[in-house]
């Protein structure tokens, strides 16, 4: 595979857009992004969030929410992007992804509201008191491309290479909360990982759109099983990341009425909280 | 003041939109509800979530998105509300609320993405690690409508009380983050109060979209001053509130950029969390 770089990677070509007209972008969805034929969310927020950088007056998006109204499929797709405010630091979109069903009949899969900012332009202080999750090193965290990590190594690595998003991502799971894969759940809404690009094409804010729903769900953990599929989901971007894999942490504390919440947190190499993102997804209780 | 009951009290009366067309409202934004004359956006929520009730075929909102892009002024308001896609279960909606400015040029104020849903007809499972915040009783804790409360409760009493929306609100903060009010912040973003409304009324989903918005901001805390403008709330409800005080805690970790965020989660009285949500703000570093 060959080393990716921004601007020339899978990432980039898998979720360029092409301009139709003022406002209107084509795309192709690719089926590299999907789990068992489910296009990912993460990847659809990042090329609807290509398509807004090319119509807002800032570059980088700094909080995107998107509603996932209808499954997406890999094929053809269109973006309308709407300006509803452009200020002096943020300026503020909406778009709207639609693609064809069998009848030709054109059908919305997501409609997001964004606002955009310059993350360079952006103040450089900082007062944080959030901590990085603790994780073991990158090397010692089973994944579809990394088999070790004791017990669970095995199982991790062949239950996410089952993937066809595996083909795309280098994910790799804390053992503490892998226990899902060997059929013994923790019992708690944790799941912590790194995340790194395949072709090894460094994260910049687009990709932490992809990398806020990369993980598997918190639900394994808790010992539900099936898809959770997403009803929103909201993403701030803070920081532009530093080179290297990230660090990705999600908690759900509360699964009630059928629904649970998402709360993931990305950290850099640097130990920059970069981006805090939290959906509202459907659970089936088994 | 006459006890207010759900339907009949000062927050319906200030909420209350009037249909003028198909997907069209008006609205008269109160002075009762601003802080030192800038509109609440808690407010601003529920007035917007209640026109939106009125398009969309359920009830109840269960993720809310608010973009913030002009500020509010008292006075007549419109409310445009498009039904996004209907659903079994949840149905989603986008609304716009604008003003006319001086030159009489419509400006949009707020845009809203939200999905609703049937609050009592969600499946009643619950599974949650979440726990309710500590705070002493509600006698105890100071408030515009509570002197008491130890050292900080006559300073807390005059600063909330200095606010137009003091007037509609009984919110009583917890004595540990109540140092801002006497010029001794404890550094940390925290902010844990009761919250109620003064007439009486009980809270309902609707109430929850302006409870979280309704504390003094983490910033004062953290030791900043001055206003922290939403750009972003996400608000999700996850349950109807049992009927008492509602108790709030909202944290802040990481202020960066000129940017942080405010999480907010609401407890009833039957401990259950009933909304969570997150705003994305900007703050002035002193």
């Amino acid at each position: 595979m060959a080393q990716g770089t921004i601007g020339n990677s899978e990432f980039d070509r898998d979720t360029a857009v092409t301009p139709l007209g003022p406002g209107l972008h084509e795309a192709e969805l690719s089926p590299g992004w999907t789990i068992l034929g489910a296009v990912n969310g993460g990847y659809l927020l990042a090329l609807v969030g290509r398509a807004l950088a090319g119509v807002l007056p800032h570059p980088d998006p700094v909080t995107v929410t998107a509603h996932y109204l209808t499954a997406s499929r890999p094929g053809p797709a269109r973006i309308r992007s709407e300006v509803v405010r452009a200020g002096r630091t943020l300026s503020t979109g909406q778009a709207s992804l639609t693609q064809l069903d069998e009848d030709g009949r054109e059908v919305e899969r997501l409609r997001v509201l964004a606002g955009y900012g310059d993350l360079d332009a952006l103040p450089d202080d900082v007062r944080t008191t959030a901590k990085p999750p603790p994780l073991p090193p990158y090397e010692e965290c089973p994944g579809s491309r990394n088999a070790g990590g004791g017990g669970a190594g095995g199982g991790v690595a062949a239950l996410l290479g089952s993937t066809e998003i595996a083909g795309r991502l280098d994910v790799r799971l804390d053992p503490a909360t892998a226990g899902w894969a060997l059929g013994t759940p923790s019992g708690n809404g944790e799941m912590r990982g790194w995340f790194a690009l395949a072709d090894g094409r460094e994260a910049d804010p687009l990709a932490l759109l992809l990398a806020v729903d990369a993980l598997p769900p918190t639900a394994f953990e808790i010992g539900l099983s099936g898809w959770v599929p997403t009803v929103e989901l909201t993403a701030h971007v803070r920081c532009r990341p530093a080179p290297g894999p990230l660090r990705v942490a999600v908690t759900t504390r509360n699964l009630a009425g059928g629904l649970l919440e998402e709360d993931a947190e990305i950290w850099d190499s640097r130990d920059r909280l970069v981006a805090q993102s939290r959906q509202l997804a459907r659970a089936r209780l088994g």
